[in-house]
């Protein structure tokens, strides 16, 4: 039984998260971190400071200020540490990777598994796709969404990018009288109602269309991916950065 | 047996018409009119002048700058006018308008039954959803197509802005940081490989999502529209200018 | 302000509505029935005998044996009722087509608005397409859905067979050697996961393809539909069965 | 330059690849084989015992009944031999598989690129997905298409079901009361007007779908597989059985 500590355990992830752990036969959550109480079948302790349980996976769910702390502790336990907030500055990005020489790390900008699927087959797909068709990524999002494109849409777009040519470019819209340039990614954020989050890469040749397509139907799969990426660290070995690629078993 | 005249016959969309007229059993191109030669089971005239032949209606799919000429034997004959052609001028149109009131003309931007059809409902629907439902549009086009957004979307969206406000803008594409307003339609251009022509309308709400969606598998389809226009316009007694929402049969 | 009693008001749905009713400015829930206790803001009955409450609208979302008791109630106070349970017997049907002729009566087996509303297109887009267009529809439901295909296939489908002729068939699957008969109207049940709720109908011709189509992103949308129908009913001055095509304003 | 000979080069297919092989820089053919005559820019014999010609790839469209004669004029000229013909008895599959280990052969019962890219995918998705994901297929062919389901989406269903175990089965639609099992692979066969061609694979999750999806948009693309299927056949050097998995480069 792999025994979790969740950081942010009060928060709407957190609370989600704690539902989902039920349903995993493996792991169970020992401790939450928080410094708001909530009703949880598991001790809350206020900080990281006062954390004085034994545990193998530490997971965090809740917000970028709390890295120091996390990896304060993680030097302490020399357990995993799962990351899955989001918003870190580049200097919090370099100091994961730096203490990822000698600690257990696991970050994603993105928890769901299908997503990461989909990240991984297109740096597969991409370099046998380019030249013959034509990239463009559809996404969509409810109205509230402050942010356009999505992370998640960037991150698919850099994995694309990454795989063929540094001179591929995003663009964001189209209007007015230019045909398309052949480097060109076509990124196109759909916003309205309630939209959970859909996405859809596409590659368009002259006879035939191929369209990979990830469509989120609860925020639950948000959690069900970080307790995925808890159970995969448990069984990690070595030091080093790990990401959802690692999880989902192919690069 | 309707009598059709066939200008623009020896183009790409007149041979096509020419195709597709056998399959319609209750009409007959009995003559052609173009520059340039073609084979055809029927006599090809050099220009309308040369027009010796009796016939029902005229229907022309060739350029805009024919305007003149077709109007002038139209007003010989008396006999209805179809004008498919596109990339007519404000004048032009306003000519068109003029000339309606003694001639039976027709002219639409988009032959294909089915996207008249949907701007139909869309005149319909949009009054009951506006307000409620976030309204965008994704058209997909070809990699060699010039404008964008296609025309036949602008259409749809100015359907949907004349059933409620003025106040309605388009955006042609989102990138940054800034929510979603509520009198905005969204209208995306995608473009790659050989695709014909997709248009899908969103009507986005906080627990469901309504599309209307339309994905044209030839320019048959444009043929096929063409000919019933002619259909139509045989039995139509007044004159006036009529458009695809009168051979559909409802506005 | 149109004051509801909600019956069934502890129920999953009696929750969702409850929640949804603080979004309309016009309405109120003054009390609920219920044999189960819950937080709710307003007091709640054990059974319709025990109300003694003013009201305008009665909304029912809970099981088809509280018919009769709910009928009795509304020829007493002679207000609207708005049935949103299924599971109808057809002598139930009967008994609430009978009392209709003298009661404000709604009842629909969908309550959300946008099923609805592509219900109502149907009746109008199916007999300018069918002969020339081939009629599919594809629904996709959670894995734990009993009935396939889904009541509202069914209703769509019913819609489309009632606008046409009687001779068409319905075809829940193909497999074999044989081809499509004009009459058939193909109906697929795909089940999956989690999937709330979508429905697709497809007119495909020879050169074009129209969709029109439903997703439910939440339960939410049947709990706004019901509320919908409350201000309706409480407009309506004379007796009769109404159901949502009334509230949606087209036929 | 790549030189080939092409067998069936009077039919439907053999006339597309003759125009799709003028975009290909590094292949010509130089030769056509065909009972029937037709305007080629190439010459034309009337059997393979006719040529007399030197050439680098013999690439077969026409019909499984000329297997035989293609076998033996292939060990004559130790030539590489692409079979996109379909139809073969298991007497011919046996038969190819036996030439294989002293010929260079491939077959495939797909042509086009982006349907095998799929194929090679699911093979290495299905086994991470399984279990936690419902598998569902749909595919969409025009209405004279006589067997349901494809011979592709049978093809992509095999795929995933080789990839994790022999319990799995088919189910081409669902009526009635009873819930989906785990181990199904539902296989919707829609068939409507002129649809060239669509495949979905569906992998629907408790709160996430993943869809990976083909749509042919021209008959086109099956000559560009054909002409890719040359060009690799060309450099291949040790015999064998090749498909287009080894063209695209991943298996």
């Amino acid at each position: 039984m792999i025994k979790i500590v969740l950081n942010g355990c009060s928060g709407k992830m957190g609370k989600m998260i704690t539902e989902c752990a039920d349903k995993f036969k493996n792991l169970e959550i020992v401790a939450g971190i928080d410094k708001f109480p909530s009703n949880a079948p598991y001790p809350i302790f206020e900080s990281t400071k006062d954390l004085n349980i034994e545990y193998d996976v530490l997971l965090d769910f809740s917000r970028a200020d709390a890295l120091h702390s996390l990896l304060e502790i993680t030097e302490k336990t020399n357990k995993p540490l799962v990351i899955c907030s989001t918003g870190f500055t580049q200097e919090d990005l370099t100091l994961i990777d730096e203490k990822s020489s000698t600690l257990k790390l696991f970050r994603s900008g993105n928890m769901s598994f299908g997503i990461n699927l989909i990240n991984s087959l297109l740096k597969k797909v991409t370099p046998l796709l380019y030249g013959n068709y034509d990239i463009e990524i559809i996404e969509k999002h409810h109205n509230q969404k402050v942010d356009a494109p999505s992370g998640t849409a960037i991150m698919l777009a850099d994995s694309i990018k990454n795989s063929i040519e540094d001179t591929t470019k995003y663009i964001y819209g189209r209007e007015g009288n230019s045909k398309r340039e052949e480097n060109e990614i076509g990124i196109h954020a759909v916003r309205g109602g309630g939209i959970i989050g859909d996405h859809d890469v596409i590659f368009a040749g002259t006879g035939e269309v191929i369209e990979l397509t990830h469509k989120a139907i609860s925020r639950e799969v948000f959690a069900v991916g970080a307790l995925k990426a808890c159970e995969y660290m448990a069984s990690v070995s070595q030091p080093g950065l790990y990401d959802m690629s690692d999880v989902i078993g192919i690069q």
